[in-house]
């Protein structure tokens, strides 16, 4: 198997999250300027869009302000609120776990995928194996190239990337976070179809971040990679099982696109500090890009 | 009202985050020495421990290995596995949203208590309302003064904040995270007795650390106050209801105190990014310390 | 208050069920003939259809299949499936609960709603208080009787039961059941409208139905009752909040009405075994026609 | 295979419940004497015992009356409440369906346990499968035989049951739904214990009702079946697998029991209106006994 098994070690579950190294972070906290955090999220609740065949987040509330109207104690005048939520992992902005994806009879890295299952979770590569990482994110922003949101099913090629990067005036380098913006979120993101057809990176794109040793990619659609007629999700594959490169989906970049524009930059210091779910194949994630 | 109500506005819902300003931020970063990045977080799970009235998280497998070893299809190879979580918003590392605490009729900045009900959650002040934060945090290590984990109910009061953070040689800073470490989650985490008669700060200490304009007041413990026989909880009404400042639970401090001991220091860059759960009294967090 | 309040105690929760006594249940056993059992109810589960601010029920499989293949143990050779199930408890063929629907400060017999909380469910009149019932039923076949399902918004009034029981060659005993086709859910049942201006029992009708001492009535519709321009549920509050007279709502009529057209009858023996969920307002049922 | 398989046809999902034909349904009905009804479950909510591996029912309150005192609109007066529940299938008072324990590769009747996943649930045998059934009970009273409840791993055996059922004065009949009374819910239900070490019946007694053509075997234990040292469930195996036969768990019976004692008899009419949880592996059920 190519890519990045064994390069850690055989029982290796932090895939490419390896190469945000301390030195990586000091790197990218170099980049702060005025300090000014932008949460790259979407809110996560009962509205929150999602496909057709799951079902969107719930809230119970356990307990609210008319438990005590209603005559529930207080003791010492104290008055709580408490509530339940439940979703499934891959709901809004999330990282994908590296036991999200795969190929055959092993995940990356060549756990066996025996160790995904209902009784376990994912007793490997689950989101309590995503670490936080705080590291450099170069936003790749297609929108801007194109001139307004990419159509459904565009490409973002090998080209796309090196030329997005190459404006940002650096090169990538080991650790960093690759974002694109497609504009896809902003175009169809409160219609109906989202969940279908989007544009995003090609395989060879996905190959090509892989190969530079990008650690996360990200983008502001549902499945980061290009969806068209040819089934499966072939970019998944080189980066979550291949090269264990964690995928960052929902990202909301229309306000980060204009703030680095409005400074002349693409990159940022970027901090991903997932939910650490246990046996989960994805968490909910607030990203932060410190300006 | 005393406190915090008014002073960013009638409609804040930000309450003491609003603090943490660009500069402030600038200035937790100028901390930053190795790079290092260390998670404060316990993990979320089935195993997590939680109190008696409420059911630990659940993780349902929507789709795993088994799925294709029976058959499933696989187009173009690919194999996925999708999961559900389930839990109370207070399980774990999480922050305490400004909707969670009241007493009367008004929550924080006077917003109404009607708004936090069944069919809405928490209209103001919820989760959604928590924005990321990358402040100073500042460790007060009552472990380390103690020579070990508080016993139950001991206090952390005005004087042990003072000599913690005047031993570590700085002075509270608004915008500061303090972050209490009685030990309480070493010596008593694994056992069934966690969430009764804890350590904790006083009344007498959560107004000192407001009146600091400290920004997040966390603890190694699963209610940052002292508990005893008085019933109530006096600190969080002083900090999330009078001042508006969330609180963070259940951290885990023992590896952070460690390092910063080696390190001859307190303070630390502070990171935290909560999941914005729209309506929700709390949110899970993974706090980040950079050191 | 007019209605039941009362009439069976103060404290009294079971309302118009207490009608149904073991000579009533005697009669009804009488209507037997073949002893073939007819099932009345939706399938409940993942695609039962639901009113569009309701998610539908989930089901997770905690172990399958899928993990024998995978290795679990067999003890004895033993293997097993289970699975957690959810849903609002008014989804799919159900019993609305006397706690269900009230005006003013109290609910059915002067309980008080401050009963009807978060943190206690339905104290008084929850789904736990529905006793079972084996009674006769009475169905008013308006599909017959209009020559097809009855269009949206058609009102089914007091002149319609009298034709139809009339018809049917009984008078109203006090603990019958009443149920009545409209043929919504054969109509509606697959389209995305069924939950809007269904076809049902005018207030009237309702009224007429418990000063009958019906001790049921139930529906092949959402709501039982009549939904048009007008706001509100008058024939709930007649029913459930008056007289303590239980709804059974979604029930599945059109195999029932042709077995009993069939055999020139329209009254039969009706099981309903509610599931006595504690503190909830609504029970799934699946209601047994006995012919 | 031995048992059933086949006995009803290659597709075959119902199992011995094809024994309940209608005739055996009136012959349950002759034996009704007074008409009353008697509910044989647990109350099914978040106090409902449990084993250790398995969370509470849930309860969640969608709407309360808490939200009318707080604000909420009433058109037309009406106000309502609602919830949602969440439950492990085999919670409670429950039927184990026919997909809920095998050996090898195949189900009851043959169907591939590629059919038991997790994105389908049980596709066959499901509880959806699980059709209502009125039919002759026998009760066999263990406890009275043996002056009270049975101790911890006590079997129930052939013997045993041929001297309750000749004692009953019957024989059994094809389509009965024998239910064994072993104290156990008595004596333990309310202890910690409960859910290890159950007095109950024997492979051998297992395989001698399914030989007499039983339609249900139930009892008043977790697993209707004698738990010891030995690993497995035998007669899980012998009853669910070989030969389609339900198995009712966690009936209350202490009641019945006195009540049938009374009438100098053992035998009555038993109704079982399982909820058809779509690809669920078991039921919640009220049993309810006519006597």
């Amino acid at each position: 198997m190519t890519g990045n098994w064994g390069r850690w070690g055989v029982d290796d579950e932090a895939g490419a999250l390896n190469l945000v190294t301390p030195e990586v972070t000091r790197r990218a906290l170099g980049l702060v300027r005025s300090g000014r955090t932008l949460s790259l999220t979407q809110p996560l609740g009962p509205a929150t869009p999602g496909p057709p065949h799951r079902n969107p987040p719930s809230r119970f509330m356990d307990r609210g302000a008319g438990d005590y109207v209603l005559g529930a104690r207080t003791p010492g005048g104290f008055r709580f609120a408490e509530d339940t939520v439940q979703f499934a992992t891959h709901s809004g902005t999330h990282l994908d776990a590296l036991a999200h994806a795969w190929s055959g009879d092993e995940l990356y890295n060549g756990h066996p995928q025996a160790g995904t299952r209902s009784t376990r979770g994912a007793a490997r590569l689950g989101a309590d194996k995503l670490v936080p990482v705080l590291t450099r994110g170069i936003l790749v922003d297609a929108v801007a190239a194109a001139g307004g949101p990419l159509p459904p099913s565009a490409p973002v090629g090998v080209g796309d990337l090196e030329r997005g990067i190459r404006e940002a005036g650096v090169t990538v380098e080991p650790g960093d976070a690759v974002l694109v913006r497609t504009g896809w979120i902003e175009s169809h993101g409160a219609a109906g179809d989202y969940f279908a057809d989007e544009p995003g990176i090609t395989e060879d794109a996905a190959r090509w971040l892989a190969e530079h040793d990008v650690a996360v990619v990200g983008a502001d659609n549902y499945a980061v990679e290009q969806q068209s007629a040819t089934p499966g999700f072939p970019a998944h594959l080189v980066l979550l099982h291949q090269h264990g490169v964690p995928l960052l989906e929902n990202v909301v970049l229309a306000e980060l696109a204009g703030a680095l524009a409005d400074q002349g930059r693409s990159t940022f210091a970027l901090l991903l500090a997932p939910i650490p779910l246990v046996g989960s194949t994805g968490s909910p994630v607030a990203p932060v890009a410190v300006l």
